[in-house]
């Protein structure tokens, strides 16, 4: 039998249970894989909890993101064969697939096989945090050296990936965290300057950094109260990304200064560059290039077994972490 | 002596003064214009306010807008010479210059010739009208003939100005207005279509006029609780441009609606593409092409006498005008 997760009601971590299937058999366009490793994203916290961009169907499944050894496959599928390595890329419906399993059916054109240089538990740590910020700034063209660019929720996977990204593009990251818990951690894992926003004035010090001309890019997956700050320490015409609502508080638009400064406020997610096959295997070779040349390198901050699912979201919602949550299956 | 408009400190519009001076004498890029007639914007009531985008110098001047007669040039001036009749460009601070005036000085960049198809009041009713739009939609090439245009504050000078500018293209422009009191006039005046916002639900007449495609771009000077209905009423992916600030309200992005759309949203203002001569002269090139082709044609609501100043800035507040607020000067 197969043991996938699933919730019947939102929740918090609790909610999650494991349930034995029968081995789910592949369709003409999927793919079942043997499960090695989960990585875990905040979207899949707010999926569990009913707050997620798209409506939950009862009961639910979760996970984007699993990487392991292809068991079975659907009869048009070609570019992968029973026993090879891969990972699936998030470019599904949450009410279609998760990945939550020791043995999961992917949509053919999320699996992709895993870069050599991968273990199982890395190759979970790859996809959301590099195609996310990938997508937004590098697929359109808007990131080059001169560009400065703000982190908010920098220790995130997501953050650490944009870190990693903005280097190897030459340009300079500036990342944002709380407190200064995190400063030296940041500083390894590759951010040129740190700004711990509940210490130091944001706007000031990104002024000094910059030699008064602000940031010119920023990537968001905060809102809130952040926005109003993100703009005040942007160029005038930067551009930030929102990819995300971790903060709780309302977000409120400073209208005359995005009358004056013109800011281009973007929402993002990541399934434009995902659900298209074209980007989808130009941002998988960008980000492959970028790992084989060791400027990419994923950061797990923690792994957890399988059996511990409900820990592992506890500790993710936590917010404390530096780097990705992994869950690993036997 | 010259006569011109001043206020000293901010408020309603009684503190409108008029002062006499000695005829300004041009610097070596300022021209001296004879002013027949003065266009009034909503920025300038926001800057006697002391609500504007910029802080305002006390005892201030006020206006972007007039036509008139060169009366002296700077001698560095090349590009117009006495005689000629002229109009101004919104392209410069109103801490340096201010047209509410009968003699008044205006920076070079800024002065260029009157259309010939066009009256001295018609001349202060299209740049700040239709370079708005232009510069936002057109000048980067966003605005086709596919696009479906929201126009919220559909009245205004702009509103009808980006109307005109919008069927010119060729695209589809959608009116919005508070109440069904305007719905004939701004259809007279070439809305495609008009919805009432106070009357009728916004997102759903948008879905049935476009097949629930929704809207491609909105061109809005509301802001507050309108933004997040136009968000609503956007096709994935779609840009919003603000470019006022008329209400009061404070103004909340919808996060998860914007991570799931994917909207742009531009602060944006004029000043871009009219304090850059290149961008300048396509934009007055392209307006006057639009009015000799007959497809531009500007809206005129009400002249008042330039002794009527306060008055017109009262009728000005009102927002129930159809079109533009001319002043005129003997």
């Amino acid at each position: 039998m197969a043991r996938v997760v699933e919730f019947t009601r939102y929740g918090e971590p609790e909610v999650l249970q494991f349930k034995e299937i029968p081995p789910p058999v592949p369709g003409p366009n999927e793919v079942r894989i043997r499960v090695k490793a989960i990585g875990l994203n905040r979207a899949e916290s707010m999926w569990r909890k009913g707050a997620y961009v798209e409506e939950v169907r009862l009961p639910a499944r979760l996970g984007y993101e699993s990487s392991g050894i292809v068991e079975a496959v659907g009869e048009s599928v070609t570019h992968v064969a029973v026993g090879d390595a891969v990972s699936t890329v998030p470019s599904f419906s949450l009410n279609d697939y998760g990945m939550y399993g020791d043995q999961v059916l992917a949509p053919a054109h999320a699996v992709v096989k895993k870069h050599e240089s991968l273990s199982f538990a890395e190759a979970v740590a790859v996809w959301n945090p590099y195609i996310t910020p990938y997508g937004a700034m590098i697929e359109p063209g808007l990131l080059s050296a001169s560009d400065v660019v703000l982190i908010p929720a920098a220790s995130s996977s997501v953050g650490l990936g944009t870190i990693q990204l903005v280097n190897m593009m030459g340009a300079t990251s500036i990342a944002l965290t709380r407190t200064s818990a995190k400063r030296e951690q940041l500083l390894a894992a590759g951010a040129q300057h740190v700004i711990a926003t509940e210490e130091q004035d944001l706007v000031a010090e990104v002024m000094r950094i910059t030699d008064n001309k602000g940031a010119t890019l920023a990537f968001d997956p905060v809102g809130g109260s952040t926005l109003a700050k993100l703009i005040s320490a942007l160029a005038p015409g930067g551009h930030i990304f929102l990819y995300g609502a971790l903060s709780e508080e309302p977000t409120e638009l400073p209208i005359l200064d995005m009358i004056a400064k013109k800011p281009n406020i973007h929402g993002y997610n990541l399934f434009g560059t995902t659900t298209d096959a074209t980007l989808q295997k130009a941002a998988v070779e960008f980000i492959h290039a970028g790992l084989a040349s060791g400027k990419l390198k994923p950061l797990i901050e923690k792994t957890f077994a399988f059996d511990d699912i409900v820990e592992a979201h506890r500790y993710l919602e936590k917010s404390q972490h530096l780097g990705r949550i992994v869950v690993t299956v036997d």
